[in-house]
């Protein structure tokens, strides 16, 4: 196994067995993904949960956000054997012409004190509330900035895939500030720090037709609007990233650069993390990429799982050069591994 | 032939044959969609002008924007029956599997006194000039806001298709001002005036799996950074806008909403216009749609051409009742209609 990442002796750190559903009806299928951040002596995770309705035989249903229901929840159900129902993909159902996934995802917080034992909370954090999550939230990343948390994760619905933001001083209240960049875009990481005045951002738009899954960076003077767009990092042919590529947790902040993780997968696909290294005043330079993996699927549970072959991260926390990554590992369980942000540079040299 | 538009009796009032090329290798294939606008007595047309390089027997050659090569083109060029080509779309050219586009678009400035007899300028106005520009500026949508001019207008490159934007006060002097929507958008136009403070626009996204071609709404602080994405009106099914949407011109307000100009196109395609009127104090609600089409594909010009079965506008000016739409047609030629503000608005009832 490459010697870059030290995995947890513990992992999986976390697994649905272990956390509770959000409703009796509902089972969870996977914890994906999560945001770290501190707070209050306690490191933090923003899992996503993914769950869908306990099936009953001969027929299949799936979870819909939709606040004119009970509990704010609608689940559409139909006979498994439905000439008007096509399964082919599992990740997404088909209806009549009309698009549903499978699984419904909601943020859920759990807390640690040594940043390997993790326990998550009963109820979810938060949930898909209007029209652009009814179905769900995705993949939160965390920054801290001027004092507050900010939440950028996926808000997906038949509308489409964006980019949702919300702000927390003391994750009891939350500030929702809609959509802030369009469909279809993912992996949204804030830079935790102004840059000549200017908020940045990495994002992922995806093309259609011309175009493909590429880093991009974005400039806003009050993160709430964003502008600037630039294309800095393209998927590369024959490559371990030549399918997509789309940023982690916020760049860290190093005396060479700003070291952002990045996750790229193949066209198989497979799932690694390379690294971006970007000019400390202009993070719209790239100075250095990744010719190879700095962590890739390796252990069994990385290897096996709801959907196999797969390392991706978007949350960490820096202690002095130890930078540990909480990660997905075969879109199923939560797993932490350490690296030293030194010899991550170095690879880099 | 439907009654509400006025086509004029001159149309196509601008052919590719009366519109100089950029660069005497080159050639015009089509005038389509200008942006509209009055500037000193006169009325002025940015019109996208698609060349494509004057093509020799056994080649094939498509133009790319570098501004390392001389004149800030370069020719790609391969023999027709290279088996790396793959011809399979005409408006698209693969080869060796990278995508080119078989015309490059740039803006061109024409002018008039009356708004029906235009002459073209001799040279380009805006021309592809970074990475983001190198397959061409498309689609001007042209908007006099706060005593200066926004040009809106598709920016297109292997890295994707978004919206870009250039300003002007005298249409000497241009000033860009980057990528303000990530792709895959087009189709952006931006409100003349402030709304309880914000800027808005109507654009384009365009969904890849869930969502699809929507309109949507942004808001602004200062033109150049946008959020608060809302989705306003999607593709409706077996209509004739089943298969996108997307905004025309600037919306225009009347007493009872913003009255926006919208194109639709079926499954086919066929491209016909139809109407949305937007709440004067919220332009993210939509208070009336058009069921059937205000305009479409009628005229002979407008069912043969390039691409046939299109009527395109993302232009108009406005003289008391009147609108006159100026518009694409059959992605080929230029050409004008005058419509009646309330007789479109009673179609609305």
């Amino acid at each position: 196994m490459s010697t870059l990442a030290s995995r947890f002796d513990t992992n999986p750190i976390l697994r649905p067995s272990e956390v509770k559903p959000s409703r009796p009806d509902m089972k969870i299928e996977c914890l994906l993904n999560p945001g770290a951040f501190r707070y209050q002596n306690r490191i933090g995770l923003l899992l996503r949960v993914a769950e869908r309705p306990v099936q009953e035989d001969g027929w299949v249903s799936v979870p819909i956000v939709d606040p004119t229901s009970e509990g704010g929840l609608r689940i559409f159900r139909c006979r498994a054997d439905d000439p008007k129902l096509d399964f082919s993909d599992a990740r997404v159902f088909t209806y009549d012409g009309k698009q549903y996934l499978t699984t419904l995802s909601h943020l859920r917080l759990a807390w640690s004190t040594d940043g390997r034992h993790f326990v998550a909370d009963d109820k979810p954090t938060l949930t898909g509330q209007n029209a652009l999550q009814s179905f769900g939230l995705e993949d939160s990343r965390v920054a801290f900035i001027d004092g507050r948390y900010y939440l950028t994760y996926t808000e997906v619905s038949e509308a489409g895939v964006g980019v949702g933001m919300t702000s927390t001083a003391d994750w009891m209240q939350f500030h929702h500030h809609g959509m802030i960049i369009p469909p279809h875009n993912k992996d949204c990481a804030l830079f935790e720090e102004r840059i000549d005045g200017h908020y940045y951002a990495l994002h992922r738009p995806s093309g259609v037709g011309l175009g493909g899954n590429f880093i991009w960076t974005a400039r806003s003077p009050d993160l709430l609007h964003w502008g600037d767009h630039r294309c800095i990092a393209r998927t590369r042919r024959n490559a371990w990233d030549s399918g997509r590529v789309g940023a982690g947790a916020s760049p860290i902040k190093t005396s060479a650069g700003w070291l952002a993780i990045y996750h790229g997968a193949d066209d198989k696909p497979r799932y690694s993390l390379g690294l971006l290294l970007l000019d400390l005043k202009d993070p719209t330079k790239v100075i250095a990429r990744s010719t190879k993996p700095i962590m890739e699927p390796e252990a069994a549970y990385e290897l096996t799982g709801f959907f196999g072959n797969v390392v991706f991260t978007n949350g960490h926390v820096i202690d002095g050069d130890t930078v540990t990554v909480y990660y997905g590992a075969s879109d199923e369980v939560i797993c932490g591994a350490t690296l030293s942000i030194q010899t991550l540079l170095a690879t880099l040299a």
